[in-house]
């Protein structure tokens, strides 16, 4: 197809001279407060931001947290006397990394109010409600931008809609990969986010975080993903209901097809797929098992995780390549190829 | 494709349904409390954004302002109910501006105590000084957006750096004005600013305000460009001495060489000079008048107002072209050409 060539074509320009370590999906729920609208879930945050820097392994050789953020906090009204520290010490590169993030209780509000997914962009409310939710996601992602600056690392806020992407029908029509690729040669962390962003057929729609997950693994090729949300991975049914069972390996084909490899139980992936169909008219772990899947089989491990949990830290310090612990609480999609060769 | 070899070729091909209005360059020292750090003046951007917003011929025909900045507001858990406001409401498209904005108290400490505009980001400090600079730009950059935006202009924040602009040695090497223009063929008005960007020569720098203006203007060939600042225009000497000369009307030759047409004052061009000279090295008139004049050799109008005056509703009106008023206050600066055709 015509945008595949073009995404192709695009994505063979992106030569990095390091490979990309891990690409992070930081989920809306795990660091907004879900039913507060626009309200960070800071406690959450900070400990994602810790366990963020942790793993890049950036920062002093003594493990002292130089912070980037120098914005004035509230009730001061001088810059904090951070920066005098950064000279004459060395710091090391971070780890390449690149953040994403969804957008919780900011954006949705206001893109499900106007309908701005479903296009016209020609209608006031829906032009109004473009505006307000590129309003609202960046000012989350100035904020977790921020959070990660004052971790340390050397985050760089870049809206997918400023970068110039664009979507046919929502699937990525064009997104030049340039500038977060030279910001990654640069020693810096690009944080995307779900974006408002222009589509060629519906005038405009949302670009989610989980697209644009998708698209950088299979042009950048990261080593591991790692999806951090608001509970301990992907389980078997809503994992509020009482019988719910976590899944902690999933096999993913060449074709995309999965299947559930632990726990062993039987009929399992039949069962899956019909709770998680019912329950994926809210938007479940059906959509969310295939996007992982999409990734798998590109021979990308994903670990999707309870966020600011020692379990996030050992995926996103890439402990769990190879095999995964039975004390690790989180779902593991890999390519079938990697099962057939550990077992 | 040819989207990522021929950035040159891209910027001379951008073609406008529309042509643009007009690109207006709010200074920093007009948005801004000067020695507050990040502080915004906050009745300066509000009367900004309302000529801007009469100026664009945007909201609906009753002349009600429907507003799009949708966030929560302090105090509140609820949304407004503004939304509603929008249905069935016909609402004009404003007419094509472009807002560029200057970082005034917000950007610049974080800029200069680290050295950004030197380069060196290899440098623990530089590269610090370049997360720090971009935080506190971004965040004057999502206040301006959403000023605009509660006085019903659909503004989008775009950042230099997250649209791949870079510079070589301070001035623009590569900068795609695809994302601005798409922005601008969607009925929504760019509101860009002053970032710190990647360098080829220098690893980085600062991308002044300034430099964005006259890298648009002579690629979107506005019909005019307005300058508003905290001063009635440009002076013969510092505006704050006692004897000041407010300088009304600048001709421009093709090779970018100007002198004063109005008040004709003996001399004055060389006096000008010399005090401007002077007053240059805290960065002063000398450089506006020749920025300035490198827009109006283009054969593009330049007025340099004071922010937030009935002189500056009249410039953005376009009120202006052609003749000007005895009564308006500020600096207009054109095209030789135009001159001798008027007179």
């Amino acid at each position: 197809m015509e945008e595949t060539n073009t995404k192709d074509l695009q994505s063979a320009s992106v030569s990095l001279t390091k490979p990309i370590r891990c690409i992070v999906k930081l989920g809306g729920a795990a660091v907004t407060c879900k039913n507060e609208l626009e309200t960070i879930n800071e406690a959450n945050l900070k400990m994602v931001s810790s366990q963020l820097r942790q793993s890049m392994a950036t920062g002093s050789p003594s493990g002292e947290v130089l912070g980037m953020d120098w914005s004035k906090q509230p009730g001061e009204s001088e810059i904090s006397s951070a920066i005098l520290d950064f000279e004459h010490r060395p710091v090391a590169d971070p780890c390449p990394f690149i953040v994403v993030h969804g957008a919780g209780s900011f954006g949705h509000f206001q893109a499900s109010k106007s309908g701005v997914h479903k296009g016209g962009l020609y209608q006031p409310l829906v032009k109004a409600g473009f505006v307000a939710t590129r309003i609202s996601v960046t000012k989350l992602n100035l904020e977790i931008v921020r959070a990660l600056a004052r971790e340390g690392i050397p985050s760089i806020g870049m809206s997918p809609f400023s970068c110039g992407w664009s979507t046919r029908e929502r699937n990525i029509a064009s997104a030049d990969l340039s500038a977060v690729s030279k910001a990654i040669e640069s020693g810096l962390v690009p944080v995307l986010h779900g974006d408002a962003v222009l589509d060629e057929l519906l005038d405009c729609t949302i670009l989610s975080g989980d697209v644009i997950i998708s698209h950088l693994a299979a042009h950048l090729k990261p080593d591991f993903v790692v999806f951090l949300t608001d509970v301990f991975g992907v389980y078997d049914r809503p994992p509020s209901e009482p019988n719910a069972v976590l899944l902690r390996e999933i096999a993913v084909a060449k074709d995309g097809s999965w299947s559930i490899v632990s726990p062993t139980l039987e009929n399992m992936n039949k069962q899956v797929e019909t709770e998680a169909a019912a329950h994926d008219t809210t938007g479940g772990m059906l959509t969310k098992i295939s996007e992982a899947a999409a990734i798998a089989k590109l021979g990308i491990d994903v670990y999707i995780v309870k966020a600011a949990t020692t379990h996030a830290l050992r995926a996103l310090n890439g402990e769990l390549k190879g095999s995964i612990p039975d004390d690790w609480l989180g779902t593991n999609l890999l390519f079938f190829h990697s099962i057939l060769k550990s077992n």
